[in-house]
């Protein structure tokens, strides 16, 4: 199954057509930065939820909101990429009113299925005991009670957490996390995003653990979220495509064409590589030291480069490490369905 | 009180003559580097323990041993420092046959205190669910089953445990982590040990989790452990000394020392402060960005700079960090009794 970016829907997965047309889409969706983002699921692993209560889930973003419906079975119905609303000071209020006309389509698209509660996936600095989004820059708000805001809205429970954290935890209870207990997701796409899972529970510490993206691994570079030599400005996606373009002057799409070009010998995309490694594998190195994951589970665009990525990190991190227990570096496994599966997830802990 | 190096109690902390031999020695002890590793307790702290059973406690390190009694009040008895058997392929054992000896001698001093349970810490990678000392380069051990050994020669149940992480879990439960659920404490000696408190306990991982001085947070030095870059080879106080000795060709007996060269000018001194604070403020702003603690405790040795690390440390920090929660950074209470404290709470959990 894949998601087409406009309002069509993608539904019945299980049906002959919808398994046709998923082979014959491309597997690859593009974000606005032209990175590989979402990769095509596996049709067969939208019934991986199991039985239990329908519920509705939203996977919220900056760019888009990706809705469904689940139902008794854990077949996961009418899956939609839709355009978030645009950030302003009422962002919070328009945006929940958009879920409710989102859930009404799909309650109305399968009348049979009766939901029976929400989850609702968002980024940034979420306060999911609180009910609140603290603060997310492309969403632009500040303490929003999203939690209450939505459960008058739909007249459901709502389940209301973080969206890397929450897929993380799907990957745990589903995906690639699935035998380790204490696990380490992490998210590089145009960003980097991380999650701890710890006793196989997410570890949020009020909202603000799990930002391997933001934790500083070098001196520089200055990173737009104000301090310098975060991980992710030097080692997404994004960064590894906008440092080579810096540096060399040719235009490329994303890092998967970097890589390609560093495979091919070219200078500036093979520093561009390695120092993208370097910095991943100190930062594997520092997360082995202080939180000794079992595993740690690396999704997002640039996990789509397989071999290259998992093969080099691992021999880097190695390299990196003396007596410490070196973690399992295992690939992802739901993909751009995380957060939603996570999101339904955990609304069938309330419903 | 304080603690002599050789085998002479230090008892009765709640007597007039205790509180004045306290008052009349030196207030840091100094281990084999050099390094003030102990600075002397508040006489009163030693019954912040509580009511509870009475139980035996030890704490093991690479050098000494501490032991003390706890009556049923809480009250600390017959504490003294004695030397650790000498490494050896039987060490495990012969370890365990001087524990009892150092019972044996402390019931025979306090016969109205009938311990029920004994606690006993160690250093190293310890699997405290198993029972067992996985690795200790100071002890020379691998995979030793100390707690069974211990169960059977006491003849009572024992928890056994790592004596930071206990130690940091006592500082959670009495000492300067008490206020913070989600803290890391660090302890910075001759080396530079760690503990993770999460949700007020110890988050162990197996025994791995911590090692926040064995991080990496550079490309040099090459540190004892086989990695490069470790925190603690940069700024520890054991590394400060060393590494001023190596570029001013000075001897020094600590990194006391240093700390007041760099406060006079001294150019090399200068340096060397300047990158143990940078070391450290960048692996607190890691640990700030993944764990996201609400609170840094700070003890051993360098934590008695005080407002002359703690200050530096809190703005450097600040300078790494953009939109994190940037935790309160706490000096340790429990000093040099943390592990012994922390094993006798250990104890009593089973007694």
């Amino acid at each position: 199954m894949t998601i087409p970016s406009g309002d069509a829907t993608v539904d019945d997965a299980r049906t002959h057509e919808a398994a046709e047309a998923a082979r014959a889409v491309p597997d690859v969706i593009t974000d606005a930065s032209g990175d590989p983002l979402v990769p095509r699921q596996d049709p067969g692993s939208a019934a991986e939820l199991g039985a239990g209560a329908p519920v509705l889930a939203f996977d919220v973003g900056g760019t888009d909101i990706k809705s469904a419906l689940f139902d008794a079975e854990g077949v996961m119905l009418g899956l939609r990429r839709t355009p978030t609303p645009d950030p302003g000071a009422d962002l919070p209020e328009r945006l929940i009113a958009r879920l409710v006309e989102l859930g009404a389509q799909l309650r109305e698209e399968h009348p049979g299925v009766d939901p029976v509660a929400v989850g609702l996936v968002v980024p940034g600095i979420v306060d999911e005991v609180a009910g609140v989004g603290v603060f997310a820059s492309n969403m632009g708000w500040r303490d929003a009670p999203i939690r209450a805001l939505a459960e008058e809205a739909f007249g459901l429970p709502v389940a209301f957490d973080h969206d890397v954290r929450t897929g993380g935890w799907a990957e745990h209870v589903l995906g690639g996390a699935r035998p380790y207990p204490n696990s380490i997701v992490l998210i590089i796409g145009t960003g980097i995003a991380g999650a701890l899972l710890l006793g196989g529970e997410p570890f949020t510490s009020g909202g603000y653990a799990g930002e391997v993206g933001h934790s500083p691994v070098a001196d520089e570079p200055l990173c737009p979220c104000g301090a310098r030599g975060c991980l992710e400005a030097i080692a997404s996606a994004g960064a590894i495509a906008r440092r080579y373009i810096a540096r060399s002057g040719i235009a490329v799409e994303g890092a998967k064409e970097v890589i390609a070009l560093a495979a091919e010998g070219d200078e500036a995309a093979v520093e561009v590589w390695n120092e993208a490694l370097d910095a991943l594998a100190l930062s594997l190195a520092q997360l082995t030291a202080v939180v000794a994951p079992q595993a740690i589970v690396i999704g997002g665009g640039l996990s789509r480069a397989g071999g290259v990525l998992f093969d080099e990190l691992r021999a880097r991190l190695r390299a990196r490490l003396s007596f410490h227990r070196i973690p399992e570096l295992v690939p992802a496994q739901l993909l751009g369905n995380a957060g939603i599966l996570g999101a339904a997830l955990r609304a069938r802990s309330l419903g």
